[in-house]
């Protein structure tokens, strides 16, 4: 299996992997406020109509609305002032034509009431008595049972992560737990003969295992878990044994492989015999991340990350997250891009995309709403922290042959 | 203390209360491995250069650079291969004037080479003989001691929010351990009568407790902690003792008061009196939100939501967030979001800041980069599950008019 025999554009690498895999379907119920960042495993419905009962949305006086028809300013209409709605409990007084109660914002609409007055737009003249100075129709200011969300109607989708919103919605709802799906695990291989664990004094020709923690961090910030296999030999027998063991106890697999080619292509080797089908795509049209091998093998998908960090740590984004999103079962919602104006020329292999680190800087007066100043950030050797002093990364479409100064590039925020 | 007598612009509002804070100087230490989402309450120095050995960006053959000067496709160098540099582990040679070593991406440099000819620009003619194709300046696709990043550099600034990239960094460098800033401690006291909790099924009148779970999702996902004082009732006594008990608990408290006018007039009141300077804001001009509190007292923020759902998480984003990242230290970072087109006319009051539910949709063909469609989500009464089904909050700048469908405004991803 030779490297690079032909590149795929990222986008159809991706789609080949994704091709084969289904989500995940085996969901877990958790605690709603512990529900965070989960992704919901099916759609969840209202056990009962919100509001549950007729509310106002104002502060002001409940009235028949037939009773206010031709009120105005000069020509007002008086009303008998019978009580206030207490908050937090039903009225203990029903309405009757000619009267009206006192209520404030989110209270219960009392029996025969069928509209509110906004106070703004009324005036008490004499004690227990309320001048109306506007007319309200039927339903004004008045939220009814069911308005906002009817019984069984499915309030969140399968598939949605849940934010804050919809953790307060369950909460709306009395909904205490909820059916989420499983994290997947993610197993990570490190290999390299020069790669040594953080912990560990590199002797002259070794380096650290970056890459296990990178991924890592990405894996836990994608709603994966994460089981570590440690630093594995260069060696097939040592390889193709940690790839067995991962591939049986994991969702997904990742082994980050030296900086080497024969690393690479010993990786290549060991995932193509380790079920079917196989490797699906080596290389990828891509700078950096071209030497990023995906393969699916019985079932479980499997991905061999160049042992570059930022090569590593870019193809953990265009690949990882969303295979960790598919598992999930995840239904997409718009990433988190800005664009940005290039402040220099960036020249590109056109057919080729390109993901460029770049540091963000507040755009110029009269620049479009959002938009900033994108200045790429360059290093010999491509070390993580060229990644770790940028605020994103900006993309140079395969169509381009490289972007000019003063163009607008999308930024995805890392 | 009425309510509203000045409505200032949100960002005036917010500075006025950040002025008096100041960032929690109490800082602990957390394994680096843990750190993710952390914010550094320290620079983070390199205890050591890297890379800490002369290495190779390429595979091919360490050289001395004056060994190839005029090496060409049709005149090239012959050089004696002396050996193979081992991946992690020093070479065991001295390269001398005419021989040269095959080396792989990130190997160790042999003393006495000084440059690395790519593979792809040699020709192996002989055993134990190479040919250069090209000449090598001296340094060339080699990294230098120190050359990523040198001894006692600044690699992380003090306030930086953890990513996996910095996690990877700090990795690098072996740093096992990282100071990070003390999660603020975030005090919520939920008030109005109408107000039960969430497992609590609601008597006609009755709502359930929303805010506090909303709010308490923010703060995480921003990086502090929360304490829950409960629902209070809505008396002097009550609200005055717990308001005075989360002061002192806390690094900041937040109240989201009852729907109604007078609860929020109670929460100011109490506010106001709790410690010096007192109540800051009363009144925002934004919508939704307006009636938000924001109060210092004896250097504690705090703050009192309106008690709409989403009027409290709204400007939860606006206030909240910004005085946690503010606590903390943390460096501002480019904010997520993304310029989308209006579907519809959306009328505003000039001087105010609204900001609308909205849901994103793929651009139509021929759109700048980036851009998406925005369609606001509307709902009467304003409940919690119009964010729910937003992708985000569309900002109508306060300068403006409100905004003509076809404008490109900025979305605020939730």
């Amino acid at each position: 299996m030779p490297e690079f025999l032909t590149l795929l554009p990222p986008q159809d690498a991706l789609k080949k992997i994704l091709a084969y895999l289904t989500a995940n379907p085996a969901p877990e119920q958790v605690d709603s406020d512990q529900a965070l960042g989960r992704v919901t495993a099916s759609p969840v419905l209202a056990p009962h109509p919100l509001p549950e009962f007729p509310r106002t949305t104002v502060d002001g006086f409940a009235v028949r609305a037939a009773d206010t028809y031709g009120a105005s300013e000069s020509l007002p209409m008086y009303l008998n002032l019978i009580g206030e709605v207490p908050m937090g409990a039903a009225p203990n007084f029903e309405l009757d034509s000619g009267s009206c109660a006192l209520i404030h914002t989110g209270g219960m609409l009392p029996p025969g009431a069928d509209a509110v007055v906004m106070v703004e737009y009324t005036q008490s003249a004499r004690p227990k008595e309320v001048e109306i100075l506007r007319a309200v129709a039927v339903g004004e200011n008045v939220i009814e049972i069911g308005e906002d969300v009817r019984l069984d109607q499915v309030v969140i989708l399968a598939g949605t992560r849940l934010r804050p919103a919809e953790i307060g919605g369950l909460m709306a709802l009395g909904i205490a737990q909820v059916d989420v799906a499983r994290k997947p695990l993610v197993g990570i291989i490190s290999s390299g003969d020069e790669v040594v664990p953080p912990q560990q004094r590199p002797a002259p020709g070794q380096v650290r295992d970056i890459n296990a923690y990178t991924l890592s961090a990405v894996v836990m910030e994608a709603g994966g878990e994460t089981r570590m296999y440690g630093i594995v030999a260069d060696t097939r027998h040592a390889m193709q044994a940690a790839a067995e063991r991962a591939r049986r106890e994991c969702d997904l697999v990742v082994i980050t492989a030296g900086s080497s080619a024969s690393t690479r292509d010993l990786t290549a080797e060991i995932l193509d015999g380790l079920g079917k089908p196989g490797v699906l795509v080596h290389g990828i049209n891509t700078r950096p991340g071209k030497p990023t091998i995906l393969a699916v093998c019985d079932s479980v998908p499997m991905i061999g990350l160049p042992g570059n960090p930022v090569s590593a740590l870019v193809n953990t984004y265009l690949f990882v997250v969303p295979i960790i999103r598919t598992l999930l079962g995840e239904q997409p919602r718009p990433d988190a891009i800005r664009p940005a104006r290039l402040t220099i020329n960036l020249p590109s292999q056109a057919g080729r995309e390109d993901w460029v680190p770049v540091k963000l800087i507040s755009s110029i007066e009269g620049e479009p709403s959002g938009v900033m100043l994108a200045e790429p950030i360059f290093g010999k050797s491509n070390l993580i922290f060229t990644l770790a002093r940028a605020d994103g990364l900006l993309k140079i479409p395969a169509d381009a042959n490289g972007l000019a100064a003063g163009e607008i590039a999308e930024v995805y925020l890392i």
